[in-house]
């Protein structure tokens, strides 16, 4: 008989960032009979109405983060962006799952395509940029159309400028000493672009003892680079590139000596002979939008894999409820609105995050639906 | 187009009794984008740690309760047994769902079961007892197997004697005088023996509108009369048995104006001809022990459902699941032990309550489990 884990029910799961997504781990924590403490340095922060304590600090007060780690028996986090000297502060007092370094790789686009590149596994090209020369050597090198990004704190489009290609509208006004300036001298890296057919995520989890669950890879419809729609299982993907990109998402969980759920973005390319190849976008160290559908649509939610793997739990079940298809669309900004009308759709399950204004862009809940038979 | 229910997302719902349906009602409002206040006597009251704003203070504490009413904006409870005055206090300030009068009707034994035989539905035969006198004549006039019963305050047993068939052991040494000093002179019922196969309840759920949807009837099997297992569909139930025992509860539901969730209790009795007869043991004015399996095995959970009504929603899908048969095993007192074995069983879900301590007969948690197609 093996030992019982060391976090039991009843311990505290401290929870860094206090949005829907942490909001989520905690609902699922509490169906576990864990009590939660959420650190936030919003004092109206979502996940703070369904925690036992919360601690209202900045993500650099070290003092303040290590008071909350000293008061809980394991801590994660909800989002990347969090400073390498908090993680430290953190993980001086409790065990941090994800780990530090699963931070340090992810926060920084261009740390986190060597790491993957690494493995032997595609990214779309790039090159790093922080100087005018960089862009136009970079630019010479990879082509256009490109993407030009902070290599930190991106998200959801943000922090990002798209280079037309040569011959479209506006493409002969580009140049590199106006574009970098957009940027006040954050780190860059551009990226080349990938023709691809389908984005798709990869959900997954790691446990303490090198256990490994993936949900079937989603598709993903993003609109105005935010996520819309995701679709389970991915429309149309070939049995052997579901294989692969799973086998992806786990190389990179076992190369960062993972604990917890991850999700892995990548661009299916078509291929003239054979099924798409595997690009990875990018590596989100944490549960994900794109996993929303497993609420319901999951034996285990993403929520609750999170928890059982950050506890040192045995994983659970990552199957799809009675193998049936699911699809999650956002609600952003005002589509919110539409809540009375979706809660008497037949079928439609609604989730708000409690979020006070709705702000376009903002995302202030999703509609989980199963469509049919797979 | 119709009106905008008066309680949006973002409102305040108030749950009276802090226990493990008061949580379970609270993460459901969270899920809706709700803000939750819990009002309990006992600061270690398992829904405080999921909610928003918590009050601890007695049920008769008539001041706290009105404060309480007033900074939400609709209330509801967890159990039956609220005091009539704090009803009162609590109604004055909010609307109160479900209404006050359910709980006059149901918290009284003797009242419900007046109550139901009066929509013309069966219950077991009764009779009042206050005095050595009335359980004498009780005893005669109903015979032996019976049970008397407190009229207030009873649940999972307590409250409750059982006084045997003649010629059973100890059958001889019954004497009404001592009986009843057991009670303290509690006003009492004395029940008639039902001689059922089944014990099923119905868990429905009626609207502001008056919209009814009830779950599929569940067979509820208990031991040291506390449930122990609910299987949906019931085994072996005919169809004109659901059929009717809907129809009962639906009947009692629309005589109380309910709101919210209710579950009727119900034995079978086989006929000699045709399907078993419907007897009515129990209504509970709430969310029921008996409709844990509806988290993961129906579209909309009993306690989605409750919220749904409570707040002027439209009610959501009570269907089951992919149609799929689930079962609920309760875990009490020590049988949490088994936490992580069941962690690790497939397709089992667990569920824990917060609470800190087991004791014998206490309610720690759940599993339910998707078993077959039905």
């Amino acid at each position: 008989m093996t030992a019982l884990p060391d976090i039991r029910p009843g311990a505290t799961l401290g929870i860094v960032g206090g949005g829907q997504l942490g909001r989520m781990i905690a609902l699922a924590a509490a169906n576990y009979g864990l009590r939660v403490h959420v650190f936030a340095p919003d004092a109206d922060s979502p996940a703070f109405d369904v925690s036992a304590e919360r601690t209202v600090a900045a993500y650099d007060d070290v003092e303040a983060l290590a008071r909350f780690a000293a008061s809980v028996d394991v801590v994660t986090y909800e989002f990347e962006n969090i400073p390498a000297r908090a993680a430290e502060a953190l993980a001086a007092k409790a065990p941090l799952h994800p780990n530090a370094a699963a931070l340090a790789t992810t926060q920084d686009r261009l740390t986190e395509k060597r790491f993957i590149n690494d493995l032997g596994i595609e990214t779309a090209p790039f090159r790093a940029v922080d100087t005018t020369e960089d862009l136009a050597r970079a630019l010479a090198e990879i082509g256009r159309p490109a993407v030009l990004k902070t290599r930190r704190f991106g998200y959801d489009g943000k922090g990002q400028r798209m280079i037309r290609a040569e011959g479209e509208a506006d493409a002969a006004a580009i140049d590199p000493a106006t574009i970098l300036a957009e940027f006040e001298g954050a780190p860059c890296i551009l990226e080349g672009f990938v023709p691809f057919e389908a984005e798709v995520s990869v959900v997954a989890a790691r446990g303490v003892d090198g256990a490994f669950a993936a949900y079937d890879p989603c598709a993903n419809e993003h609109r105005n680079h935010i996520l819309a729609v995701t679709r389970v299982p991915a429309p149309g993907i070939a049995p052997q590139t579901e294989a692969a990109a799973i086998g992806i998402a786990r190389r990179i969980a076992e190369a960062l000596d993972y604990v917890g759920v991850l999700a892995v973005e990548m661009f299916l390319v078509p291929q003239a002979d054979g099924p798409a190849r595997v690009v990875v976008n990018e590596i989100a160290p944490r549960v994900h939008n794109s996993g929303h559908w497993t609420i319901e649509g999951a034996t285990t939610s993403q929520f609750a894999q999170h928890v059982r793997a950050v506890c040192g739990w045995p994983l659970g079940d990552s199957a799809r409820v009675g193998g049936m298809a699911v699809e999650m669309h956002n609600l952003i900004g005002g589509d919110v609105d539409d809540w009375a009308a979706i809660l008497g759709r037949p079928g439609a399950q609604l989730h708000l995050y409690g979020k006070g204004e709705s702000r376009p862009g903002r995302k202030m809940g999703h509609v989980t639906q199963f469509v049919q038979k797979s």
